[in-house]
């Protein structure tokens, strides 16, 4: 699968693919990376890529041409890159969409805002999907790129070491995770709950479930009243 | 104001620091960074940071001592230093959270999970607080560690350039923002929408609040629904 990067920081991002798990996978050819700067299309003579706010306000949008020129010439190298901005005015990025594009997409490029964001119509124009990856703001569109690259690489067949590790994971339910223990058995006054020592797993199973019920409800009410809801209309069925 | 990362990779970090506004803030000696890696407090003599998952499962779990000794060390050295745990299981980073630990907290330091997780009763006994960034799953914690350094720190005072550009952002109201344009006037046959060039502030800010309504009811329709319900609800008082 093929990731690129269209932003003015390339150094933000190269970092993160030099050690662990997307580094093993791009020596092995699962992921590949690149960079594309729109600085390097920018027909201004000062290499400008923004410019002020029309109708007025603090900071400075990113121009529409060099993205613009930029995105040309990846779209004729590569017709079926899909094209996803970063933008907190954007859908929320969902572990659904990791395992959609993870599936459908082998060549995804994201284009970063920075600043007070982009001209719309270069979004208009080429954006696939907007996503945002949460409800705070950042001060571009980099960390996001590297959030949702992470999310997609970690499903594409082989990345991971474990297959297994894909199954039960927060999130692939309506309930967060139970917690993990490993030894020792007692670490400063506290054990590991016994149920988990003894080997019976249907036990284990309903502790486990017992614990993922008591995190979801503590900090994530509102995905708690949703499991119970759909629990009850199960029984209700019969 | 300081940020500590306690990871196993903090490679994966540093560049992040090496351009653009967090690296200029720290020149200015607004931020500093630095790391802890919980393999150089590991008592194990192959210098082992994880085992099996007690009760049976795929995958390995972070031992609670390296992490313990780690944060035992860095409260000895900075006994007001905050501890955010990042995993999925925890409450919602938001926009809120960002303001108020910029404004509170002068040290934070970020614990960053990776495999299947850390050993419950180490976040037990040192976890301030637990936050995820979104519904997803990510191969580890330091791209949730930087995502809220960099919210935080964009609000830390002198770091953004522009005191302005911190005003009517999305996730400061309900509404997300709308849209930007700037020059040239028509891009590709898209021109900007003509209230914005002629000047008259009432009808700008009109046509702004319009289309980050428009914007919001398509990509976020519970916000939207809460932003008219209150608006309703404040017409009705009169």
């Amino acid at each position: 699968m093929r990731f690129t990067f269209v932003t003015l920081f390339k150094q933000l991002l190269e970092g993160y693919f030099e050690d662990s798990i997307l580094k093993r996978a791009a020596e092995k050819g699962l992921l590949t990376f690149d960079y594309l700067n729109p600085r390097d299309f920018t027909k201004d003579k000062h290499k400008k890529v923004d410019d002020t706010i029309a109708g007025g306000g603090a900071g400075m949008v990113m121009m529409a041409q060099p993205i613009y020129d930029a995105l040309a010439s990846l779209k004729n190298e590569s017709p079926d890159v899909h094209i996803i901005f970063t933008t907190p005015v954007g859908k929320p990025f969902r572990q659904s969409d990791a395992k959609r594009l993870a599936k459908q997409k082998s060549h995804i490029a994201f284009v970063s805002g920075r600043y007070e964001g982009i001209d719309e119509r270069v979004i208009e124009i080429f954006a696939d999907e907007c996503f945002s990856i949460g409800d705070y703001i950042l001060t571009g569109g980099e960390l996001p790129s590297l959030v949702m690259t992470d999310a997609i690489s970690r499903i594409v067949p082989g990345v991971l070491g474990n297959a297994d590790s894909l199954e039960a994971e927060s999130f692939e339910s309506l309930l967060l995770e139970a917690p993990s223990f490993t030894r020792p058995k007692t670490f400063h006054n506290l054990s590991i709950p016994s149920e988990l020592l003894k080997g019976n797993h249907s036990k284990i199973n309903a502790l486990k479930k017992m614990m993922a019920l008591s995190k979801t409800k503590y900090f994530r009410p509102e995905r708690y009243l949703k499991f119970t809801q759909r629990e009850s209309d199960e029984k209700s069925i019969y």
